[in-house]
């Protein structure tokens, strides 16, 4: 296939690098910054392009990975006659915004892959979606090259994993920076907890989270949770989540 | 050591097990369940009891290894004339309620231990409190030859590393489930998130939290932010859960 990777960054970069691995011509990377198109394309053996106007029109595949509010405005300056597919790689963002190309679906990593970091790029689910039958079929036969992990999802479903991702993810990081906090503030530090937290990430990759739940909420121990809502009198923002996260166990357990 | 050891759950066992491997003696196993104490006291080279009334008065430590719950209750019983040092287990319960002792004190594991799972005690942290200078003295010196992770924590202390647990371990895996239901709802499998999840706990084992900080709050991309709390909109918990949690990350960003 021919490709034009429109994007410098973390996905581009991966993606690229992969596609290039498996035989495909990356014919053009664009990016406004110009030292990291070059740096790119030098990777992929391709040429470096800072303005869409010099935009190769032939490709089989444009692939949109910029960040996600750029996606929009980069799209509105693509010509709409292309022929090639036209794909982003957001969680957030409708296959719709796509809508005026010919062919155009989404290839989308639930996963944050950092530019210098190795990537097992084959291990990395991908979520595929295409505007029509044969285009769908064509990008998951695609994705499914690049990894075992792909799978069809639409953007309902591609919207339910990104949100279900920053609650896995980032809001377990979160959590993890409140304990931080509160044990610092103590003066103990925060090695006492690390074990338990990585035990807890490891016990639900055999167990359904509902299984493993433990603590003063699944207990039903009322005195301890009114003793930590006591210590926590002082932070209201954190008062709030512990008491909200405690309704979210008592009711799990309920149901 | 002459210990008795009141309680024959998941603390008494490992701690039993423990002491009793280093040496000590471990006179009787009391618990009100005859099954268990037998069970444990067999494993222990030691005697069951079922009633306070026959615990030997002559012991140097009284392990009060029972549920939070049953700690005032257990201790009550017991006559205030011993001369041997009385501790609980308990993070969330204040050393004063032992108070009608002459030498009492705290051993409190931040880690739960499974009756029935193998674990590395010389691995787990232990913090130690007593009542004046020599009993924690020698609580501690007997908490460092159960493990190289044995430290002092105060009344005050041993709350907050309790709290501190309560986000890190038991909220984590509550998100973990509020994902798994909003995969599971649209028809997507939990797999998808699981090697994310580990890697987000593996991260803060070697960076503070903050600066692993990912996703849309962090990036101030309110766009996404918007479109999850529509998705949301149908669960007013899990919408309030991520509002509190965006800000939470949002504050921590601008301090």
């Amino acid at each position: 296939m021919n490709i034009v990777l429109l994007g410098s960054g973390n996905i581009a970069t991966h993606l690229g690098r992969a596609f290039h691995g498996l035989g495909h011509r990356v014919l053009q990377v664009f990016s406004r910054n110009q030292v990291n198109a070059i740096a790119l394309a030098s990777l992929l053996e391709s040429s470096p392009i800072t303005a869409l106007g010099d935009m190769d029109q032939t490709a089989d595949l444009y692939i949109l990975a910029v960040a996600d509010h750029a996606i929009a405005h980069v799209a509105q300056q693509l010509p709409s006659s292309l022929k090639g597919i036209v794909v982003h790689c957001s969680g957030a963002t409708d296959i719709s915004l796509l809508s005026r190309f010919t062919a155009f679906g989404v290839i989308y990593p639930p996963q944050s892959m950092h530019k210098h970091s190795e990537v097992r790029i084959d291990q990395i689910p991908f979520g595929v979606e295409g505007n029509d039958a044969g285009t769908t079929a064509l990008l998951l036969r695609l994705a499914q090259t690049l990894s075992s992990q792909a799978f069809l999802c639409d953007s309902r479903q591609r919207l339910a994993l990104h949100t279900a991702a920053v609650f896995a993810n980032n809001f377990t990081n979160a959590l993890y920076g409140i304990s931080y906090n509160i044990l610092t503030a103590h003066k103990l530090s925060f090695d006492l907890l690390k074990p338990i937290i990585v035990d807890t990430a490891l016990k639900i990759q055999h167990h359904l989270p509902h299984e493993v739940q433990t603590g003063p909420a699944v207990r039903g121990d009322y005195e301890t949770i009114e003793k930590h809502l006591q210590f926590l009198s002082e932070n209201p923002l954190w008062l709030k989540i512990y008491q909200q996260l405690t309704e979210e166990i008592t009711r799990t357990k309920e149901s």
